[in-house]
């Protein structure tokens, strides 16, 4: 019996609250903890991909904080006020607002760095060069949004949300050595993973997908990538009953 | 008779002229591109100290370009309004004053990021290792040098420069697959270049070291590190005449 979202997301907390930053990055450690809030969406399934796969969920925890720092350094970069110009973030003052934009492009980079080490704890560079490809499609997509906002906003979310999302998915799987011919199923289950989550981040924010198709057709659509993604884990021979928490989770959020 | 450094940095910009960046990277392209101009010192190293490990050339090259991107990108964020604000670097615009602040962020992340996936081109993760483990160095230094500026210049150096020095030497190893057993006299050999490399910097500037301890003193430091450089280089028991070279030109260098 694997376990539910909520004992995955106590195992994050602590392994986060416990991890041994670079002695080397001295005062960033501050900034860095600072930036590390949130609801853990990404390591949790990370977590739970790796469990259906086979693994033991605490061999999972290093690839699934580096998901969660990389998820962590694209906020502290985007918040900045040459990008986003952001000074709150879930109630608190953005990293830069709190420590200066200097330390926060710093503490940024120290956390892609820093997931990159953790990515890299494991004996063969595939949960790394997962991680990595993600994160260069994440910063293709945050300077898409600069430059062309309304151009394609499916291919945009795509990149800068739904390559880390399906991302956090694999991770789990090669933490686990879930064999790549195993792959496309769970490829295809992240994929319509990515986009629910956005769709409903969007409901949420009521922009973006609301913008473009109005909130009755985005809610549609959202519920739609739910049973999508749903009949993709459905397909796949292993007990993902967690995922199917989490999916539910997605499709119901109200924050 | 190993290649000259003449001869491995042709063989450098022929490489990053070719060099074939995420396509979803889009527009960050230009100013990545941009970026990459300089002298070529750490790959050429990194060539030269694969090469005397037994390598050929060719295998190294990705290992190589990565340690260039990973100085890139900490000059493009060096650079910043916030950092050090600097809006001329090798006779042309930073990044930042010529593609505005935003894309300054995302091109110096993509760059790391980029260095990443090439790092991880090998078969095992130990030249990503090595090389994320010499940038957390960089940002830590970084970060020591706007926090307190003059407190222990060598260890400061250490983290700013030698990290990545040294990363050079050690990353042409391990594309090589040189055993770590065989790593010590090369790892000693590496650290005392990085020490020439900045005191000849800093004389060059007229900073750092010419503050700390005069001009005159600079330059005996220089001197010294450079023999030290060449015993450690002695100790190897390699064709090293690419590498005694290197440090020849590092000592003698006046730009």
């Amino acid at each position: 019996m694997p376990r539910g979202p909520e004992e995955l997301r106590a195992l994050v907390e602590d392994y986060l609250d416990d991890l041994a930053l670079t002695p080397e990055l001295g005062t960033l450690a501050e900034p860095i903890r600072h930036a590390l809030g949130g609801k853990r969406v990404r390591p949790v399934l990370c977590l739970a991909a790796g469990e259906a796969a086979g693994a033991e969920v605490e061999s999972v925890l290093p690839a699934a904080a580096a998901v969660e720092l990389v998820h962590s350094f694209s906020l502290v970069h985007d918040d900045l006020p040459a990008l986003d110009n952001d000074t709150e973030r879930r109630g608190r003052p953005t990293v830069w607002a709190a420590y200066g934009e200097a330390t926060a492009v710093l503490a940024g980079d120290a956390l892609l760095a820093e997931a990159m080490r953790l990515s890299l704890s494991y004996p063969t560079p595939d949960v790394a060069r997962e991680l990595v490809s993600a994160t260069l499609g994440m910063i293709g997509g945050q300077q898409l949004d600069l430059t062309d906002r309304h151009d394609d906003l499916a291919a945009l979310h795509a990149l800068k949300t739904g390559a880390l999302f399906s991302a956090s998915v694999m991770c789990g799987l090669w933490a686990a050595g879930l064999p790549p011919a195993e792959h496309p199923p769970w490829r295809a289950f992240a994929a319509e993973l990515g986009l629910l989550f956005q769709i409903v981040d969007d409901i949420l924010d009521g922009d973006g997908y609301v913008v473009e198709v109005g909130a009755e057709d985005a809610r549609r659509l959202a519920d739609e990538a739910g049973d999508r993604a749903l009949a993709r884990l459905g397909a796949i021979d292993a007990d993902t009953s967690a995922l199917t928490e989490i999916v539910a989770g997605l499709v119901a959020r109200t924050s």
